[in-house]
């Protein structure tokens, strides 16, 4: 199998995450690929029209997408309920747990584009401010949440450790550990898993 | 239950039909929200920190997301299997075509703020083109994957129907009929189900 790769996002880094948990890294090549919002990409986009680090591409060729889906076949491909738990309330926690990370890193890359890649004169401030108080918000939520920050290793808390992952790389200042202090003590937990630490997006 | 809604959001029509068409409709209280990218709505941010349409709000107060999970969420009180393959390889084809028209679905929505919500000074071409390109480039996929368009009905037809929905609704001087015939004829037999047709956005 292969996996389109990049090692800043935060995206592939989830999946990176979850094959070495799960013991699926060594079946999986990464394919280093490079996108950039207003930038074509015509050989990425043959892949995927949506031009969106990870996919994983099957050796029959078949493309699954996005990376929660990567994440699910791969949990299936190791035995089943791993990171997602197979039934029950639980399940549709960390499900809903995960889109909610899933739509934070989203409004972080977005507040990326808008303050770093976008031409400067063309800079919204009420649309920065409103996509990372989305971020912010849900690092709240997650802070008053000791369920989701305590039971075992999951896909949400895989989530959670790229949002703020994602948070010390592209937004080094924005002060988290200091206003969320469980999530700290979360990410410095996180950090003693090899496949955490070794994924960590390189110096920006 | 309860699920927050907007007639002209793509994704409460999605869960709005699958929830129709899994007998369920009558067991879910749509409550209107509505959102703005720019603009805060702090009652609902208290529901969800993402401050995106629908979320589904269990009569225990659990609250679901997205509208992925949730579609599934009610796939499987219905029994299950039933708009989403329950295994093998369609259960994945099924799931990354979702994937992709949510894809789509999101850069469609980037492109309408863009171009009628961002103050006109602050537009962007080149984000614009960029996102409107992957929704486009999405479609032609489509338009080749006689297998997707000819399945039993699924959520990823669902999202189509939704897709080509949304562009009617925000990007009516697109063609995309003349450009992807296969799509129409798609499209005008789903309009066939009652549960695609009642939900189709309002007039612009």
């Amino acid at each position: 199998m292969k996996l389109t790769f990049s090692p800043g996002s935060p995206f592939a880094r989830k999946v990176r995450i979850a094959a070495i948990e799960l013991g699926l890294i060594d079946r999986i090549e990464l394919v280093p690929a490079a996108v950039v919002p207003g930038q074509p990409n015509d050989d990425y986009s043959r892949i995927t029209p949506l031009k969106k680090l990870p996919v994983l591409i099957l050796d029959n060729g078949d493309v699954i997408l996005d990376s929660y889906v990567i994440v699910e076949y791969l949990d299936e491909l190791a035995g089943g309920g791993k990171l997602i738990p197979a039934s029950g309330q639980a399940r549709w926690k960390v499900k809903s747990d995960h889109s909610l990370l899933q739509g934070m890193l989203d409004s972080m890359l977005l507040c990326r584009y808008e303050n770093m890649v976008r031409p400067e004169p063309l800079r919204w401030q009420a649309w920065a401010d409103d996509h990372w108080n989305r971020a912010w918000a849900g690092m709240a939520r997650f802070e008053a949440d000791a369920e989701a920050l305590a039971r075992p290793f999951d896909v949400a808390q895989i989530g959670l450790a790229c949002v703020l992952g994602y948070a010390d790389y592209r937004f080094a200042d924005c002060g988290w550990r200091q206003a969320y202090p469980k999530l700290d003590v979360f990410h410095q937990r996180m950090l003693q898993r090899p496949s955490v630490k070794i994924s960590l997006p390189p110096p920006a």
